[in-house]
């Protein structure tokens, strides 16, 4: 592990010098966990990890975090740790560390006031967001990050295949969302990040949360949970449910719907565009009729963060390669009645997708 | 609270409009939850509430997002909801729905690629953080929020109450942090937000989260606790626990750290600034010798976040109102040996502090 930080931390540092930046800040983010190991929360404390385009990359940090600091990856690697004490600007220092430089790129999940912080700072530096400078490097998964992910993907399988415990008409969604919430760290997350647990109408908002809402039979129910596993790697799983016999006009759309998430996860390979995969499931719903109800983009980038590049929508036309990770789930969303989604997690490789959610695409019924 | 609402977003612009400031522009966070009840989560797509200081706010969100923003207060208030597609480029829909404006303030905690995005799609408009233009909004507490705050105090209270069933000889930080969080969730908090049981050596660094460290005999135990309520308020409370009878310089230390603690409440009272209740503690660890281990500040703001203003650090000549709510956190921190903190929220009455938590302060020997 360490050697592959090294590595990152290597290739982040000649990204910031191919794109004619003098060096990256990197605050507690994913890609703060991705360069150096460390998993430090956001807070109004500045943390920051700088990699100049020349030289060696240091830590900044409040002297209280320097021993979690020093507990993570960062000891091992044997990086310098600037400490600054509560009085102190740890905007100033990080500028002083730096010496004068003329562009900098801050993590994209930078908050506000430390970019406003370090525009203070260094007058006359020019910043931009590290936006591509990291994500071409965490773009492309290697093999153990893909275990990584199919370790969560094997998760958030084992609490769908439980379902039938939990979900129960006269039962509100809340109540289950907050079994299935115990489950996903039971099965192995470290925590949980979202249950979407969408009854009747509800499922036509396709980021519904959980409501009081009482669960009554007869009705879709849209389930859409992740977590995050103790590597750092997010599940990201939907799958659809009924407490009896579903509707009719439901039955006709989602067995469209099952065909256009099967012809997406199809046309996976590598040189295919991202956007070829949004389109390939707006296709099949476009020719039966639903196209106007799948009102999002067909997936996103999945690792550290649930939603990372790439993104598969429309514009997109970067080609798939081999180690790249998302979801594909789409979906019909029908105002007022009920709504479907069906979503996967795949890796792109050599001759197609590798699939890393395999509990039955078949409507549920319970 | 649909009025309190109101209040809040014309203070907002009168605010703005006194700072010279033509527009706040707010993504998720809890500002947003603050001015309009939107309880969103920061993500990729750009959701952005915004308060200009001349007109009405309006809400711009993501299609596919439209329902949830209508489900929360933004629907009861009223507000105009102006959606995008995934293709659309949202960052230029706001500038062209603002018109033309000299200076825009963004919410603290947005995202650095959002910061960028806007000052791409509004060339020769200043951005600068919102800072004190919220920060003076959020800073005083009604008497519906301290009640909030005391909701919460009151959940992590019955926690720690209950701390003997699960911090056991034997067991590790990890499990006994296990049971904790379900119990900080049990106890009526909507999350939790974070749980550090810090044995024996590791109580030495303050941020320490919860190892694999088995707790021995004998041992003080740091345990740091919150979480957030339904109503989306934090708690946050530090006691000390040892099990079995304490080292001797334990002993000693950690009654002046209980002195330092109640000095420092005692403080309290509108018009003493924030740093005099730094001092307040730290003068009594000094006296006794300790004061160059007490590596922190005393406090920090709480409210909707866990650490907001205002900071009780030397340098912060701000004084004190009614309804302010803070932290008072004094520590002692032995590297190598063994540390300790005592952690209430107080907020400031009329005539000194009034204490949310309230087990006991001694040494609970389990």
């Amino acid at each position: 592990m360490i050697n592959d930080l090294k590595q990152r931390l290597a290739r982040a540092s000649q990204a910031a010098a191919d794109a004619g930046v003098d060096a990256l800040l990197v605050s507690p983010s994913t890609d703060l966990r991705y360069l150096c190991g460390y998993h430090a929360k956001p807070l109004e404390r500045l943390t920051c990890l700088v990699v100049p385009s020349e030289g060696d990359p240091f830590l900044v940090a409040p002297y209280l975090e320097e021993p979690a600091a020093k507990a993570s990856a960062v000891g091992a690697l044997g990086m310098d740790i600037v400490t600054w004490q509560e009085t102190d600007n740890p905007y100033s220092l990080v500028a002083s560390k730096l010496g004068k430089v003329s562009h900098v790129a801050l993590d994209d999940h930078m908050w506000a006031e430390k970019v406003f912080g370090f525009a203070q700072a260094m007058p006359g530096t020019k910043q931009r967001a590290a936006a591509e400078l990291l994500q071409d490097l965490r773009i492309i998964k290697t093999a153990t990050e893909i275990e990584a992910l199919a370790h969560a993907g094997r998760a958030i399988d084992s609490v769908h295949s439980q379902m039938g415990q939990w979900l129960k008409a006269g039962r509100t969604e809340a109540e289950v969302a907050r079994d299935i919430a115990d489950a996903i760290v039971a099965a192995g997350h470290d925590r949980m990040d979202f249950v979407i647990v969408a009854s009747g109408p509800n499922g036509a908002s396709p980021h519904h949360d959980a409501s009081e809402r009482v669960i009554n039979p007869g009705e879709p129910v849209v389930v859409d949970i992740g977590g995050t596993t103790p590597e750092g790697y997010a599940s990201d799983c939907t799958r659809m449910y009924c407490v009896g016999e579903p509707p009719a006009d439901f039955v006709e759309y989602y067995a469209v719907l099952q065909k256009a998430q099967a012809v997406a996860t199809a046309a996976v390979k590598p040189g295919v565009s991202c956007e070829a995969i949004d389109a390939a499931a707006r296709e099949v719903l476009d020719a039966a009729g639903f196209g106007q109800w799948f009102v999002h983009r067909v997936g996103h980038g999945i690792g550290l963060d649930t939603h990372e590049h790439p993104y598969m929508v429309s514009g997109n036309t970067r080609p798939l390669s081999e180690g790249m990770a998302f979801s594909i789930e789409p979906g019909v969303y029908l105002p007022g009645r009920h709504g479907a989604r069906i979503e996967d997690i795949v890796v792109c490789g050599t001759d197609g997708a590798i699939v890393l959610n395999n509990e039955t695409r078949e409507l549920v019924v319970l």
